[in-house]
């Protein structure tokens, strides 16, 4: 895709978008009054003042960078999101197609047609071709690829073999290479030649004669260094490279790590294969963070905030099923202890307390230790550390604030035991909390699993049993 | 800082944790070992042992780039931790202590003498310093200040005079700076002689006699344009530019958007003042999205998942003593029905049901508008649509579960009244959870707070209470 020059509109886009949701207003407010009006002057008044805003619209759009539409159509119900979208001219689909999200691209798709989509992907580089194909229809695809030449098409079914997840997927091609043993001028008269260079080049990667990667030159050494000096001399030879079968977000971690603009992809015989930028890298720090704070709550990732109620149903559906057994466990709990509920009632008002500050107190747990597990903190070394330090404030709040429950309970119920039973309920509670906080996300991930996925989920099913359990339990024992 | 040259090891880091997790392991082995014995010719080969030890560390130390010892650093509870960072060459402590957290940074600056202090941050750039500086001894602080020339302390100070979130504060002053009446040929002559370039240097800014930027030249542009030319023709004239009292979060989704490198800002009179690059930006992504995962766990930003046990006590008490009187809510709204219970039991093991789907569904919810909120996706224009979007989805899924968990209600029970009592309350709760995970973030964030702020604890609060007080009530009201 070209540079494009953006105006200063990071602070207005708000506004922006409320600009754009006031026309549309106007807009369906016309024609809202068009279809209750019969009189056909009436018609034809309207017919132009909705025309007038449609075109105030277009015209506001075609102004934006291509990200800032991007940003509206995500920020818009379904039935303007299109509206807007066949607004947007034909010869931008495709960088904005590439700036929203899988979710509410999908609904731009769905709305385009196979030579509009044509059209769109023909402006495309071979990296960002390959980002979209999986999402267009299959004879689209097709038509596409033939219309590239052998290495564009060898390069697509390259990028296409890789997960998601891994680095090939997310390289592009825009290597600007060079050979060591050529000097800087000439270095300097090639690129002019050039007349531009791929986005986020800061610099050049240099290869021998076998496509093997060398070393890489700054643009920075290039620019400060005398040009009589030969490449070989002022290159770096040893930079940070990334293979294609790594893991994405271990690259991304390195980039946030070591400061990269960009870095070279290379293949086990050590040649450049292609490049990974930074802006790649963001978009990925960015989805992995969202992703762990949907997981959490037990939302799959790809909910777009306007889809429709079906969708979120469907999108929600799995979670609240497992919910809805383990609150079911948790209620034949109580139900084994029918008979001790039946002499005291007291009991039944008391145990929500100790399941639910269990469960507070394990998301907190299972929070920190996610955390610590996705920033690659924790190892074998230090697991059991941590356990010990999550039980250590387990049992202080434990005891300090199921003492204090404790002796509301006393008060307010006239017995001491019952106050004892209390407090001694909320800490085992919460040790059970601290314990299955630190167990359950460690032993996802040693299944190979998202240590993420329904977290909350899962640690309040134990609270929840656990608590009723170690409360009716204790007392039926003590008070019984 | 200069530009660090680092070799290939973000696949080996936690190799390389291992590694040093074994040394110091094997450290304290012999230092125990060396405690418990008394024959002084085993003291003597203790001790060179463990000298051995730690050299071996020392020297894997040295290998790693800063950014790799601060993973280190992280990863290891306290007196592990301080005992690698007194194995770091003192001239690289100011590296490090810019890449570690703010809560692992407080521990290792307690750790170090005045002089240490004082020594490491003499190497820092003045941002840096400025980074730094409020969590620095008073004195060191004043040392330093004076240590600096006018222009240093001007910028240091201006730097300090703004929040931790807004622009200035993240800006550093490393702008390389040209005119615009001059040929590309002179600037690369001028370039040539800075010797060397400051990190993240994707454009140069032009700057008028007064100091007023008037464009920029990116180095692609530099590289690629005929050295005869004048930098006026060549630069843009029209860059995204911030200005320091902007919001930082603001400007790293500028960053994302308009995929930047570098940026500069400039005050209200249009004069360069600083410049942002992506390397903070990343930053501060990650930082937004961290803290907005546990600000909805109830936990500060704060905690270092090593930190005592003491201090993480101090700092989950807040979330979990509101907890606790939320939790007490709830009991009592049992308490209003215990004649209820006291003639049909069956209620109070169902009714935990009813509050936990409550609670999953209303936490789902919550997510996703926290989520759409921090995207800026949602405006007032949209905020009704999604209330009924997710009114739509807590009744669809009430309908659904309710209607399940009603039916195995009346098989277990044998009453169908109880089942239908069970449906409705079920499907009610659905609602409120919907209701209220749309209207709690949303007024936290028009109160001024995060909206993420304890969101969990709340919605379960309202879930809890919600839902005990709705299914007590039908069941009084029907089956009594």
């Amino acid at each position: 895709m070209t540079e494009v020059e953006v105006k200063k509109t990071q602070d207005s886009l708000q506004d922006r978008l409320a600009q754009v949701v006031d026309l549309l207003h106007r807009h369906r407010l016309v024609e809202n009054l068009a279809h209750r009006q019969d009189a056909s002057n009436q018609e034809v008044i309207d017919d132009l003042v909705r025309r007038q805003n449609l075109t105030e619209l277009q015209r506001k759009l075609d102004e934006l960078h291509p990200a800032d539409i991007a940003y509206i159509l995500e920020a818009l119900p379904l039935d303007e999101r299109l509206t807007v979208w066949q607004l947007v001219k034909a010869e931008r689909d495709g960088d904005i197609l590439l700036e929203v999200s899988d979710a509410v691209r999908e609904t731009l798709i769905a709305d385009m047609e196979d030579h509009e989509l044509l059209a769109a992907a023909r402006e495309m580089d071979v990296d960002e071709l390959a980002d979209l194909a999986p999402e267009l229809p299959r004879d689209v695809v097709l038509e596409l690829m033939e219309s590239l030449d052998a290495q564009q098409r060898e390069r697509m079914r390259s990028v296409l073999s890789y997960e998601e997840d891994q680095v090939g997927a997310l390289m592009d091609f825009e290597m600007v290479t060079i050979r060591e043993d050529v000097s800087l001028e000439v270095v300097l008269r090639y690129l002019r030649r050039l007349k531009e260079l791929p986005g986020h080049t800061d610099k050049l990667f240099v290869v021998d004669y076998d496509g093997r990667l060398t070393g890489v030159l700054p643009l920075k050494r290039l620019l400060v260094n005398d040009p009589e000096r030969q490449v070989g001399e002022v290159m770096a030879d040893d930079p940070v490279t990334f293979s294609p079968d790594e893991d994405a977000y271990d690259a991304a971690q390195a980039f946030e790590r070591y400061d990269l603009v960009s870095a070279p992809v290379v293949d086990k015989g050590g040649r450049l294969i292609g490049r990974l930028t930074i802006d790649e890298m963001v978009d990925l720090i960015r989805e992995e963070s969202e992703s762990e704070v949907l997981n959490m709550a037990g939302l799959r990732e790809e909910e777009d905030i306007f889809a429709s109620v079906w969708k979120s149903v469907r999108n929600r559906w799995a979670w609240l099923a497992v919910n809805l057994v383990t609150a079911f466990v948790a209620s034949r709990v109580i139900g084994l202890f029918d008979g001790a509920i039946e002499k005291l009632v007291a009991l039944a008002a008391l145990m929500p307390i100790v399941a639910g500050i269990g469960g507070n107190s394990g998301n907190q747990t299972i929070t920190m230790i996610v955390r610590a597990m996705a920033l690659d903190q924790l190892g074998s070394g230090n697991a059991a550390w941590l356990l010990r330090k999550e039980l250590g404030v387990g049992l202080a709040n434990g005891l300090l604030w199921g003492g204090v429950i404790g002796a509301v309970a006393w008060w307010l119920y006239d017995s001491w035991s019952l106050g004892l039973v209390m407090t001694a309920a909320m800490t085992l509670n919460l040790l059970l909390a601290a314990l299955m906080g630190v167990l359950i996300p460690i032993t996802l991930a040693r299944m190979g699993r998202d240590p993420a996925m329904g977290a909350s989920v899962m640690i309040t099913a134990v609270t929840d049993s656990g608590g009723f359990f170690i409360f009716l339990g204790l007392a039926t024992l003590f008070l019984m």
